[in-house]
């Protein structure tokens, strides 16, 4: 495991909103954090997250899993039911912790990360004096990061919760020789991630022998799958498993989601070719 | 008052800019607080403010008054008179400091957080070696923030000011049986933030009776004032008091500025109905 | 020099990226640093470069230069040609370090800050155990900057470099009695940067003598080079040094680009009226 930096340096603080860099929503939210603990490391994982986009949200958690030290707590702020029944949550996993509202955009990182034990932030103790109704980031979720980073026990922050509100995302479906999946985040570059995994993927090579896949989104067919995207020539489409360990689609040098116009949701066929 | 973190772990420097994100401009003014300010904690709280919206950042400041430890250092840099004569400030007030451009883009912060006391950053032995006469940000505020947290007195820093440039915000009209509001601010999520208070709305309230407030705004007419967005349909218009403290016009999952196609100057209408 | 902070406080590493706001990239990079020198103290340089704009990227990082305390770690991840055999590198400054693509990136901050030596980033000992073929940011450059800010020797990390690729940057040419020059940046304002540096500007006008320089840029013509926006009307084109010691064209309380329809790759000439 190594050191804990978090003990000797003040724990680390990750924020995931869809506040966008307009105004100081995700600001604020660091001011409150820093008031309750002072010696908190804030780190921006990303406040770009297109509006109430729940799964870009779970992408982005997801990926944090891997690459923070142990002991760090990720706050998620996408919330398209702010002021409804939905619940706000904290969650310890077996290596981070995470507090956001129980509407699945936990869920990827939980699959990496498995739940020891979730709360419901009932608790108003833990919450800001106030509590409106339309930001619960500043009023809710950023005490109850900061209280965590200051030494507070989960289990003091509300009532156990026995299960969490899975993620709506729809996976791939297998018929015969070919497998429908589906788009479910375009990135800042265009690139169209899908929801086939590596794993699924590297299954069906297997089982469908040596000849090349051939991929099918848009009006494009892409004959094979590639390693990188320097595998095609500038401005081609590529086919590939990208840095979430997932099918992608890809222009090199360019944009997919512009070159094809499809976006989320769109169809991609791997068939055998 | 609680503990004073700033003493222990280096004072936060906060910082709201137009700068945007495409540019190093936010960056390197990092660069120069820690420069002078080895232990500074540097915060952002917003780049994304429109260019030269002083009402804009202005309202981000005010959110973060009540939000961040006491002893915080608030940099704003929304400087559209960059070049002309208009001073700049280093304001010190009851809870925190602040550093900016005389144009109002403090205004709302220090109704909240009342003057002790401000200068005009005169002192050229807080400047840059070489002041340009385009970047302020880099060449003068950064400078005065990263010698404030390093511990410089704010006296020293240049003449006292008596007054300081206020925001030319207009205010609310109340004429008979209505109140005429006007938008000030969308936000990244397309709300319309108004100049009409929650405490206007309460006092409007009290003298007008029971009955519902309408809301009219654009096209729309808005029959009451909710609580939060989740008390309409998803896709219909909302009139509530927002986390500023101010009426605001949303539109459950959408974007209020969009559907109604109305911006900063709308007139919005509230009445008793 | 004065004090050297890097030492007692955790060295500061900088972060330029082409990654944008809307995906979790940039924060990735974040967590494997702090995974692997966790008193490193990360800072946003900029991450809204636009999409392999390498020229953009190495701008960035040449204003980093000046501004930040010595011994700060830079890294950039502007990189068209990731999954190439472009290298990666990691070279020491007089003042900075610095870890990204050989592309050009570095170029220009190389220019103000001589190196020292340069690796090609070679050792997989300081890589992530699985390197993708999309993602060296997180898998390459996020490792080297952490491991260097841990206390690394650069020169373990890989062989030596004896040349480092330049940008493909255009030189103004100077023809008779004007110099045409090329827009290079356009900034977040619309300002237009151009490849005409002060001191090249301040020998000309040795050469030409007392007149007005004339600046011709798309349709319009400017009469003379002014000391910043304010000399001009509000609406007004100026030309001026700009904070990157080069000419630069811009629109008081406006945007040049929008306002000519120029950018980059447009030229600009220069000439004694």
């Amino acid at each position: 495991m190594g050191p804990r930096p978090q003990e000797a340096m003040g724990p680390i603080v990750t924020l995931t909103t869809d506040f966008g860099v307009e105004d100081a929503y995700a600001g604020i939210m660091k001011g409150v954090i820093l008031s309750i603990a002072p010696k908190a490391r804030i780190v921006d994982l990303c406040h770009g997250i297109s509006p109430q986009n729940v799964v870009a949200g779970a992408l982005a958690l997801e990926a944090a899993v891997d690459c923070f030290p142990p002991g760090t707590i990720h706050v998620a702020v996408v919330d398209p039911g702010v002021g409804t029944e939905r619940a706000a949550v904290a969650v310890q996993g077996t290596r981070h912790t995470y507090v956001g509202p129980d509407n699945g955009v936990l869920t990827l990182a939980l699959e990496a990360d498995p739940v020891v034990r979730a709360v419901s932030l009932t608790n108003p103790r833990f919450h800001r004096v106030t509590v409106s109704a339309t930001f619960h980031g500043r009023d809710i979720f950023a005490p109850a990061a900061g209280s965590l980073a200051a030494g507070a026990d989960l289990g003091e922050m509300g009532e156990p919760l026995a299960s969490l509100t899975p993620i709506p995302l729809p996976s791939p479906r297998t018929t015969g020789g070919a497998v429908e999946a589906q788009v479910i985040h375009v990135d800042h570059f265009g690139n169209l991630i899908t929801n086939l995994r590596a794993q699924e993927l590297k299954r069906l090579k297997e089982e469908w022998g040596p000849a090349d896949l051939v991929t099918h989104v848009g009006f494009a067919r892409i004959p094979s799958i590639s390693r990188t995207y320097a595998d095609v020539a500038p401005g081609s489409l590529v086919a590939y498993v990208g840095s979430s360990n997932r099918l992608e689609i890809g222009v090199r040098n360019g944009s997919a989601a512009r070159l094809l116009g499809v976006g989320v949701g769109s169809s991609v066929v791997v068939a055998h070719s």
